[in-house]
């Protein structure tokens, strides 16, 4: 007999995890949809070649493949020296960024000229399972498709940091920087062209290993000694996070960043403080790089008071949605992190709905039980049978911490009128 | 470059299928759960093992297998012998009775003693594709562990129709059978038991080639000729559809069928008749023979007058969950068709919402376009920003076309009081 446990690094959600993750999803979607953007679904697989065209980073390395059909001895032999390629013609996708390029690709005659996208799905890395890293995972991604201005950029930020008010985790705010402030900041300490992803890869470290950490290792890699040095200084500096505006965000940069890149910058903030009604909850982080190597401009992270990490991130990546067109196509994309909401709303709970447990005597004839049960899912009850066991307290205890509220004895003469209705818990 | 295609067989949903799929499931969802039943939900994936135990019928040969990872040359020839499973561990699910059954296994000790489930989750079969059949579709069951009383089917039967009235489908009917007649009557007119499990297939074709069709096919197939003799007069009786009472199944029926077999069906009909405050919308149907090979009990299929094709169904499965548990748990389940219904409710619309496209000048600051937004958002709309185009009409019609009820133009001094907003269609 196989082991009963969900495949390693998988998941069973039973009905407490599953009701809310619903709920939070729900708001999600509810959110989104009325910032304007639209929810689309893609097959959970694509082609081979696709998922491996070099778009999706490390994640393509822990793809899995969808082994061909009706092989037989002789093409998988034949198959050996060339594994993948030839025993696996589709693979499950990795994330939602290469199935909305292939979707927008496909179906771009009949979407807006300016589309706000939702996808709301699972996907499936290989990783070594650990805490809080799965196999099969759900992401909330908003992308704007067909806008270059810095109106997309701002209505992923407002829209995301109502979701988090909604799902009442209010004062977000958004960590922000631009590769084109790291690209011309590399450029003017003197990093040569070809060492700045390597360098960048780097930077991306500094929370976790610190600024001696990061400036030992571009000297381990061998990056330009006199580059080192001047960013090694400039690591030096106090100001890490500056009033968003355009004289903060200048004030923790080198000189030689150019004035348009900055202005973006300052035009996002006061749009997304105007929208908000508040002071702008941008924060300017000169050394936010995260990990893509698609983006190439705006890139952002939400994060708020209550934990250390980020509770999504996203960018600008004009270059790939272009990639299936074979033209250029301006793109903007948010990925909010589903599943550490639903850990950070571990405890929210459904309180105001009516959810009533039937404990039902043996004799109660079924159509009177059925009927009884009928009528008050008809005026707007949840209702769960359960017949009258020994352990009563147990019952009790079990569907209160199912989310139900009150409860009921029903004896051979109960009626819906007679029901007397106790609460739970 | 590869074919911007989704894979063969699989779809993409574009926002307003999707938006209509969504609204479906949400309110198959709610009445679900408001009889009682708790969703849950498992990984895609199974132990390639368990998804080939024989329980999953011919659905186990249309599995799609995950490759195993990290296999070099030699492993694969090596695999070439022996080929499925050596190269695959884990497989996408095919339905979601087998996942269910290794759920209920792993996570007994946390379900109540009669759990309700809910499992609204994709599937997948390599099926030739075809009109309406695909290779990725959603499945929605629902199934009741640990009750072998008609509780169970009645509980399955009601809520099934609430669904339906509640998709504004009024008046579905279900027509039900027992293997255990069925068995009883191939006993009655004496086919051997080796030769009943092939003389149900050849029975459930009856509605496709008719009673002549299905005699000729039972001759064909050697089935012994007194016995076809007998089921070929019994087929000439007039009644196919009997009042579903005693007397009527009796009539249905020819003698010697087991009177508590007659007695359970008699009651799932007056159970789901006081439950709906109606006449029983229950249809005895003695040629039922619904394919799977688990079934052990009562069998259902759901029924519309607006369509000649079931909306679902489902049975008693006694011996199945039991499996993995190495002890019999009583079991009966219950599919209705979500992609059926999604279909027939093609023009369901949320006519409710209010829907608003601002169409903006270009000269708009950024701060107070985006400010209004949020204002509209807050107060309760779903808002679409658009640039004003060329051609202002194709703008409204397609807006109207996806979902959106009015629209307002946006200048440098448009404010939330000053906004104008007109109907659109």
């Amino acid at each position: 007999m196989a082991s009963v446990n969900p495949p390693r690094g998988m998941r069973d959600f039973l009905p407490a995890d599953k009701a809310r993750r619903e709920r939070v999803l729900a708001v999600i979607r509810e959110r989104y949809r009325a910032h304007g953007f639209d929810e689309i679904e893609t097959p959970v697989m694509e082609d081979y070649d696709r998922l491996h065209a070099g778009i999706g980073g490390d994640n393509e390395k822990l793809s899995f493949s969808i082994l061909k059909r009706g092989m037989d001895a002789e093409a998988i032999r034949a198959a050996a020296d060339d594994p993948v390629a030839a025993l696996a013609d589709l693979g499950l996708r990795y994330d939602l960024t290469v199935p909305l390029a292939r979707f927008y690709a496909t179906n771009r005659g009949q979407l807006p000229t300016v589309f706000r996208s939702i996808q709301i799905a699972p996907v499936w890395r290989a990783e070594r399972p650990q805490k809080g890293r799965y196999r099969q995972f759900v992401q909330c991604d908003i992308d704007i498709i067909g806008d270059a201005s810095a109106r997309a950029e701002a209505e992923l930020m407002i829209a995301s940091l109502d979701v988090l008010d909604a799902l009442g985790l209010e004062g977000g705010s958004i960590r922000i920087n631009d590769r084109r402030v790291l690209d011309a900041m590399l450029d003017v300490f003197g990093f040569a062209p070809d060492e700045r992803p390597g360098v960048l890869i780097t930077i991306d470290k500094l929370d976790k290993i610190g600024p001696s950490g990061v400036v030992a290792e571009l000297r381990d890699r061998g990056a330009t000694g006199g580059a080192v040095d001047a960013f090694a200084a400039y690591l030096d500096q106090p100001t890490r996070t500056p009033s968003f505006d355009d004289a903060g965000i200048r004030a923790a940069l080198p000189a030689g960043i150019p004035d348009e890149v900055i202005a973006h910058l300052v035009a996002l903030g006061e749009t997304v403080a105007a929208a908000r009604g508040a002071g702008a909850p941008l924060v300017f982080d000169p050394f936010l790089v995260r990990g893509m190597g698609y983006y190439t401009g705006t890139i952002f992270e939400l994060a708020h008071p209550s934990v250390d990490y980020s509770l999504g991130g996203g960018g600008r990546y004009d270059g790939m949605i272009g990639r299936f067109l074979g033209q250029q196509v301006p793109a903007v994309g948010f990925s909010i992190g589903f599943e550490r909401l639903v850990d950070l709303l571990q405890d929210a709970a459904d309180t105001a709905e009516r959810a009533v447990v039937l404990v039902n005597d043996r004799d109660v004839p079924l159509a009177q039980l059925l009927r009884l049960k009928a009528e008050l899912v008809a005026d707007g009850a949840r209702v769960r049978i359960e017949q009258r066991p020994k352990n009563m307290k147990a019952l009790l205890e079990r569907s209160a911490a199912d989310g139900y509220t009150s409860f009921a004895a029903v004896g051979t003469d109960t009626t819906v009128e007679s029901l007397e209705l106790k609460p739970l818990s």
